[in-house]
């Protein structure tokens, strides 16, 4: 169990690999760069899975699976697209023993691939819109990896979808912007800000990006999620052609969205504190852990027979795990479970049980504060209330601790405090100079043109040129 | 939709990519002897992999996630290992565009990945037993593909487990080949005879391996799941070791298991016929599809309206779908979802409005005789109760289909006339010298020795010798 898991103020970097190696989110593999995601994370990515794919199907979207591999050739098709990735691939040039006559490279991602079979399956409007995702993993040459954040393989979601004009494609885009906005503050209680990407950090093929940016524990970015407006750009590359209603032959709009495992690297930053994990209860894997407490032989028959009628009251209501081993006492227990960021703990000992009450215990709020004594009778529901509460409470937190730590600068100086801290909102002039000079000397780029925007001009805050729009400037990971 | 669709017993493996490409379950992918899983067919695989992973968790195993790219070295530490899937790796040897020091192998499967975290994880024997499992994909480079059933890259599960003692791994490796099993023939419907692998097909690495074998219905058959016992090889080829409750060091008992979509493949196989698909309903995607039918247009108004009857009356019992599309007629309909294999159809027309019912329709049962009128006051009970009784009965006939062409010949003439048409069983020496004779004069393999043995000694079907087993002897997938 636990070593020292180093204070957050002391190192933000080594705390967070210090929270993910001992709660037993992940581990480091073998191969440089790799991580393996161990159970306990793999159930949080479960439930992370679920809630998007719930949301992908209620907005008709369809899973699909397409290959590992794509012909050298394909990556070569789109002129932005090859000079995006190729630095990042993966090359397979030998198989069942032979030289390949054209190497293969493991997906970096499948704009190319799927587009390739779009052309094949599209003929008529008739079959538009098509309207796919795929769950998997894929594989881009980082040099610098961190875990969850930055791994040379990783798993996603990439949702791929061909539309007869460029209002759908632009509609499909930003609602599965919104899709993945309501799924960070709705699930994993982290609060994001949607905007569009500046043209130097857009996605290498696409017309335009969209993102949701989330400040971490630190203040800085962490783009948790990207939509793409592809334009005609993939369906020129690859032949995705429909004939319309007047018989004519047109190129489709695609779009592409992709959300990865490092959200879970989101909900360890955002919300961890220095005993470890903090969960949010809809994410969880165990909601609710119940831990007995007894010295007496004659006490532990009480303690766990009040455990059975905890399980009953609850029943499948929450995600419950009772800690009923001996070898272990409650305060390691509390430790253990602390560290794991399970967001309730229940406690029963044998004057509990005398009173048949339990106490509850939340992570977000540890010592007296979060402590309170519940009747047995109405433990279901003050469960299921409490776990919405901290839900809001640490949507709330993040919220206040962002709003904080974002600021609107008017001068550079002033800019320069201001993402040294947290996030930078300023007039900004979007030209490729400011964007260097910026990046250069404060090592901030332009997270995105946030939606929500003053209206009006104002000075660009590097240049002092004229700005039209405001942007949000952040170091990002 | 549909071109013709080579009859079954015109040409089976034809009408077996017919079927698939029709269908729409899966395509030709751009990579050689890959493949692209459709919507319709990964929704399939979606369903069976629900099925599988709720019968894993409920046997205590956790779901985990390991990296993609193994170090050639640890392919090489287990000799057996090594000299099975050296033919069939697939290897990365540049990335980031640089050429590897070290040349990375594609998984085949983890076992050697797997072994070596293991060895980090386990300590203790209180860490025992260790029960994961991995959804993901692997990648054995084949010559000969075949959708589903043999392709270049698939999706699969592999359950890795590490144990205290060779009694608990081996109480696993059959308690995952009875899970296998229960899946089979409960969720697929598809009966399969479990028995252990001939020392020539076992798992290379395992001590014993298990399998189920399901009859195509070509009679030939297929290797469905396997479970392997794999004794201490892989414990001390990555030196996963635990102390023991004396303080001793002991090396661990592992096992490994896996079931892959050529699963689906099977479902295609042994259930379909020359209309297209039949699936299970347990598994199928859509388990009732409903067609309006009407002429004039005050028709078609009273028929929708009782297709919203039908919607309420069902609810979410059933996996329904509403086919109001008005280019198409309903005979077009019948034919697209007879292809797709939808365990039942209701046809709702003017007269079945006016008589407060719906007409049911089984795809196991073309015809008038599979056809029935239904009142919707029963409607929804009438429908579970007919996809049980569907169920069940694409079960039975494959049942007896399998029992139908397994003969047990007594000498070498007659076993050739069994294998030449489905399943031989039959006493075995198990010797290479007959197994490889066998195989080259009949293309026929030992595909398991069954469990079920009847005691006492034989004769050798091939070679006449002494044998103490009966073996399941047929040409394979």
């Amino acid at each position: 169990m636990a070593e020292r898991i180093t204070p957050r103020n002391q190192d933000y970097s080594r705390w967070y690999t210090d929270v993910i190696l001992q709660a037993q989110l992940a581990d480091y593999a073998p191969v440089r760069g790799c991580m393996v995601m161990r159970p306990y994370g793999y159930a949080l990515w479960e439930n992370a899975r679920d809630a998007l794919d719930r949301r992908f199907k209620a907005t008709g979207h369809e899973n699909a699976y397409f290959p590992l591999f794509i012909p050298m050739s394909f990556i070569q098709k789109e002129a932005q697209h090859v000079e995006g990735f190729s630095p990042e691939l993966a090359v397979v040039t030998h198989g069942g023993g032979k030289e390949l006559d054209e190497p293969l490279v493991v997906r970096p991602t499948s704009e190319t691939v799927i587009g390739h079979m779009y052309s094949q399956w599209i003929q008529s409007y008739r079959d538009l819109p098509v309207l796919i995702n795929q769950w998997g993993n894929v594989v881009r040459w980082e040099l610098r990896t961190r875990p969850f954040l930055r791994t040379m393989e990783f798993l996603w979601q990439e949702g791929h979808t061909a539309h007869a004009t460029y209002e759908e494609a632009e509609e499909e885009t930003l609602q599965m912007l919104e899709v993945y906005a309501d799924f960070a503050i709705n699930e994993a209680a982290i609060p994001v800000i949607r905007g569009r990407k500046s043209e130097s950090e857009k996605f290498a093929g696409a017309d335009t990006s969209y993102s949701i940016e989330a400040m971490m524990g630190d203040g800085r970015a962490l783009q948790s999620g990207t939509s793409h407006n592809l334009g005609q750009n993939f369906a020129k590359a690859f032949d995705i052609k429909y004939l319309d209603r007047s018989n004519e032959l047109q190129y489709c709009w695609t779009t592409s969205w992709g959300l990865s495992w490092r959200m879970m690297g989101a909900v360890v930053m955002v919300h961890g504190d220095d005993q470890g994990l903090i969960l949010p209860p809809r994410l969880a894997p165990t909601q609710v852990v119940v831990v007995p407490i007894w010295k007496k032989d004659e006490e532990r028959q009480a303690v766990l027979g009040a455990i059975e009628k905890v399980k009953a009251a609850l029943g499948d209501s929450v995600r419950l795990k009772v800690d009923d081993r001996e070898e272990y006492s409650p305060g390691w227990k509390f430790n253990e479970w602390e560290l794991r960021g399970v967001p309730l703990r229940i406690e029963i000992g044998p004057r509990d049980v005398a009173q048949e009450q339990v106490m509850l215990a939340r992570r977000n709020q540890l010592g007296r504060a979060g402590k309170s004594p519940v009747p047995l009778a109405g433990l279901a529901s003050a469960v299921t209330d409490t776990l919405t509460l901290v839900q809001n409470e640490l949507l709330q937190k993040a919220t206040e601790f962002m709003e904080a730590n974002t600021r609107e600068p008017t001068d550079y100086e002033s800019f320069k405090e201001a993402v040294a801290q947290g996030f930078a909102r300023a007039w900004w002039c979007g030209t490729a100079e400011c964007e260097n000079r910026v990046k250069e000397e404060t090592k901030a780029t332009t997270r995105c043109i946030p939606f929500d925007q003053p209206g009006g001009t104002g000075r660009c805050v590097a240049c002092g040129g004229e700005a039209k729009e405001v942007a949000v400037l952040a170091r990002a990971y």
